[in-house]
């Protein structure tokens, strides 16, 4: 089988695994509790967490771990929002279903996207009103691989928050989720507030994460108890996840340079192919500023689940979307805010690429792709 | 060393992390995804979910899986409370952190307890006005290990119910963090709607959990996004977490009676051997209704914090309270529910036996406490 969907899932990377089997059997100890070999697990924790901070250019206690990107976005924002009652939150079009539904709880507005997927910045500006506390929006988008112009938004949040007298602050949250495992993670050069992390996109542990918090950030918790994360999310801590985390982002950004470079490669393979072997075929998406790892892709007159089913026999593992929205049966959001009608979305596959990923599945990809669309 | 916290934190059982392990690299698919492989992965989850239905007496979907107990605590809190603003719950003055600090941030009655722990049931009934939406609590208490009469709570919880001409649901939700090893937890017996388990404390990962959720019961989601959980916890699924979740119920539930029998005589002994050994010595918590894993103790004009750092030195590692309010300064909010004063507080630790603990274990202990204490 030859797999596809890295958007979805990584494998846990086996140095990740490694780096987590210890703290289930042996240092099992509760990171709260006074012994010392409680404090060396609440000292590998703190470790784990320098790590990333050091990553992101931060500082220690700044993150915050969460079971994963969902709960991080949902943190984002419910923590800004609910410490703000009545106040607004402005996003793309094009978040993550957990940023949307999050925000669909507040007084929200939604910046639209171009025919890329690429946010529409001045719109963006013209909503944000006084009302408004926060601002996200993804680094880089999980359908169709669009990397947000996340300085140019973050330059425009600094400017609307210098020129505020009201004294609410305005915050911008970004969604590092697909972004992690290729593109720069320094939260000073990006400018933001706050940051998503997902260790379940990253070759690491699912529901492992964190979210970057700017000190000075004004947030409510979302789960109440034995005050860990600084208050902002209680419960004992998942060491294993922690310690998977640290190990996960070490060596994607580690590597992120080398394997950007290799699936672009690919990525460019495949768009070339694509366009050679199937006439009619439609690249969706950027061709620039795009993640290295992403191909969508509408090959019209089919239809995906169809498809899906036959690449699947064929050995072949892709998707029609994002797997977090799989039990919807309505069209992308993504898509539909890219202005691509809904009987081209019902066309169309997303194809993301991997550490396995070599150039032979590529050309395999698609010979199977022209094969089934009657090429 | 040997470890008396096991109220704190259990090692993962070998068989528990046999079950995990496969769905770390192997079988790392997203569950939500629609090819044959991740199909199966969501085939596993469900099993597992079944599994643990089975365990409560429940039916399948009612089981939502979560971060751990806290987070569970939190969704039954703030996913009721937050369905019926304005609206009141009811906790016991005993509850553990995640359930008293949820509570807090909505009208909240708090029922007192006995100098054994034991819940006042008539001043709970007293508490429940027609604006109490939730009475929250614990099933085995964590500091001092009283088992709460839960049916007789979930009885009088039924009849005001029954009473109500307003429309608004009563629920009763019970927290058995610390039960499931040792306790029933068939769901329709016990008589209540919902019920967190957590299986960082039953020899499973660290924030691994879930709620369980009678149908019928109204719930706001704790993290909202792509649906998962039935739209009460979305994210991407802990899948290896879920497994071992399940694992590890299974085989705590398999085990209660023999193991709770075998800790039984080893919290007499420990009982017998500390009044034997120790005069003065003053024995916390009931003889009865009680977890069989916990002792807790008060050794007049000692310092506990002293005693475990010496505890430490001698191989024994041993709490002064919960480990989740350990970097609290303030003595336990329990042992002053129960009326004990302030300085007997800090004079009392906590041991709690598990399944590595042998005879010889409880006397040495008790001997290093004897010496310790002067006695």
């Amino acid at each position: 089988m030859t797999y596809f969907d890295y958007a979805a899932a990584t494998p846990v990377d086996e140095q990740v695994l490694a780096a987590m089997l210890p703290y289930f059997s042996e240092q099992f100890y509760n990171p709260s509790a006074a012994y010392p070999a409680a404090r060396r697990v609440r000292h590998d924790v703190d470790a784990a967490r320098a790590a990333i901070a050091g990553t992101l250019g931060a500082r220690t206690p700044e993150v915050i771990f969460t079971a994963g990107g969902t709960e991080a976005n949902n943190l984002a924002i419910h923590g800004v929002l609910r410490a703000f009652p009545g106040k607004k939150i402005v996003v793309s079009s094009i978040e993550h279903e957990s940023v949307l539904a999050a925000a669909r709880q507040y007084p929200c507005a939604q910046a639209p996207v171009n025919a890329q997927g690429v946010v529409d910045v001045a719109a963006l500006a013209a909503l944000i009103d006084d009302d408004t506390v926060l601002v996200s929006t993804m680094y880089a988008n999980n359908e169709v691989g669009t990397v947000q112009p996340i300085r140019e938004i973050s330059r425009l949040v600094q400017h609307k928050r210098a020129g505020r007298s009201s004294g609410l602050p305005l915050y911008f949250h970004a969604d590092a989720a697909q972004a992690a495992n290729y593109l720069d993670l320094h939260v000073a050069r990006l400018g933001v507030d706050m940051l998503t992390l997902n260790g379940g996109k990253m070759y690491g542990p699912k529901q492992s994460g964190a979210l970057w918090v700017r000190s000075g950030v004004t947030l409510e918790p979302l789960v109440y108890g034995g005050g860990q994360e600084r208050g902002y999310r209680s419960g004992t801590e998942n060491v294993a996840g922690a310690m998977g985390l640290a190990k996960a982002l070490e060596i994607a950004q580690g590597m992120r340079r080398r394997e950007s470079a290799r699936l672009q490669s690919l990525q460019q393979l495949f768009f070339a192919l694509l366009t050679e072997m199937i006439p009619g075929v439609i690249i969706n998406g950027p061709r620039v500023r795009r993640l290295p790892n992403n191909i969508h892709v509408t090959l019209p007159g089919t239809d995906n689940e169809r498809l899906l089913m036959q690449l699947d026999e064929a050995g072949i593992m892709a998707a029609a979307g994002s797997a977090c929205s799989a039990s919807d049966e309505a069209p992308s959001h993504v898509l539909r805010a890219m202005g691509i009608a809904d009987r081209e979305a019902r066309a169309s596959l997303r194809f993301t690429l991997g550490r396995a990923t070599v150039e032979a599945d590529v050309r395999q990809a698609v010979v199977m792709l022209a094969k089934l669309a009657g090429a």
